[in-house]
């Protein structure tokens, strides 16, 4: 997967996990392979964008600022065209298209009872599902069978087990999943990967303290107290592997504690 | 569950399954219990209600036109608050509250690389996700812990199978279903259950010789011509025989063609 000139996609790339997948998948990828970064934070961006220059100098980059809940679809079409165009390619020019689906978000993290009102818990889909959803199909219209594409989404342990306080977030994860394994079938030269990162040292994770839980704050606390957060180069490392093995069924969920 | 003095809200109670649950329901529970039949169209909503009593004259029914894919709160809260008070009722004249969660629609059937626009796919959320959960928390606000509570999340296959062609479908089902599991997980006494109907004869899977799947639209045609279709009848007598034994987890899902 990493020896092909690649056109990747990584969306949440400002900070955290989505920024540890760009700086340790640019330098893998041959000469003129293009990174297009997405966030919401545009100076953040910036700043991953040139650690990823600095190690990789060879990669190109762009980064744009992109909120992923939006509802406006024309964001959602220019975000492949308008970059390609601005790096001056077509998507013939690579022999291989990546999206990493990364983007999310964990709040609210409270107990069902106390959910908030109905336009904010669509505001979660939007941003964790709608706009996954979106993205992914566009990324298909965009680039074709005639080259090698491979979908990356980042899931959780919360896809597959449902955790007190964290209703919103396990739906969205789950739903996002099943989205996947769907594509999968789907399309069947699209390599579909749901990826589980395990427990990380992210600003996510630092959210959990906050939970309505106390099962689930007294784990947050602990994790970090006795340093059992994993660090973002850790899972992407196991990542890395699992892509460069290459035998995951495709659309399977697997987990970074899995074997492979 | 059938012995308590109840006060029950269907969801999607115009027709097919929601309608099935609604009258196979309303003559199991005594004398002075509650049918709240909520859809889209009132003037199908009627004839159900009519039907329902005439089935069960002991039980008082209201019908409620309720959009489940809007975004305002305040239908969520008085669908509950005002549905008691029309019917000159406080939640503490039942012994239990049951909430049956069966309206949903299945519309886009198409392949993920030709999905609508992002606006589309968010009002599907709206719909089978977001307003199913802001339905069931502001259940849980009104109706507390000194009843007996059940939530009945009405489920599918696609919840737990991928099918080509039903990436909205299967991802809101998923969503639906953990959902519904972490909820049993914060709320021990609830009974929280989510059923997978099996394939029925309804107008939801005469759409299905719509979808852009070739295996889909001939298992469709055939399942029809064949005579393999459900009534819903048959499945509500399924549910209804869960519920009665009542030895299901809360929160598991499971399907019609399960030993129980």
């Amino acid at each position: 997967m990493f020896s092909r000139k690649t056109v990747c996609y990584v969306t949440g790339a400002s900070r955290g996990l989505g920024e540890s997948i760009a700086l340790n998948f640019a330098g893998r990828f041959p000469e003129g392979s293009l990174f297009v970064l997405l966030a919401r934070n545009g100076s953040d961006l910036e700043a991953v964008k040139n650690r990823l220059l600095q190690k990789a100098p060879t990669a190109r980059a762009l980064v744009r600022v992109f909120d992923q809940g939006t509802l406006d679809q024309r964001a959602f079409e220019s975000v492949f065209s308008e970059t390609l165009e601005s790096a001056g390619a077509k998507a013939a020019d690579f022999e291989q298209a990546i999206l990493v689906n990364n983007a999310g978000s964990i709040k609210p993290i409270v107990f069902v009872r106390n959910l908030p009102a109905v336009e904010e818990l669509s505001k979660y889909l939007n941003v964790n599902v709608a706009g996954v959803i979106s993205l992914t199909s566009q990324f298909l219209r965009t680039f074709q069978s005639s080259m090698s594409r491979a979908v990356i989404n980042i899931s959780s342990l919360g896809a597959v087990q449902p955790f007190k306080s964290w209703a919103m977030y396990c739906s969205g994860k789950a739903a996002r999943d099943m989205f996947f394994s769907v594509l999968a079938g789907e399309e069947e030269d699209v390599r579909v990967l749901n990826y589980a990162p395990g427990p990380l040292q992210t600003d996510m994770s630092n959210l959990l303290v906050e939970s309505e839980d106390e099962g689930v704050r007294t784990w947050a606390k602990q994790a970090k107290a006795e340093n059992q957060l994993l660090s973002c180069d850790t899972s992407v490392n196991k990542l890395i592997q699992i892509l460069e093995k290459d035998s995951f069924k495709s659309g399977a969920h697997i987990d970074f504690y899995d074997e492979i």
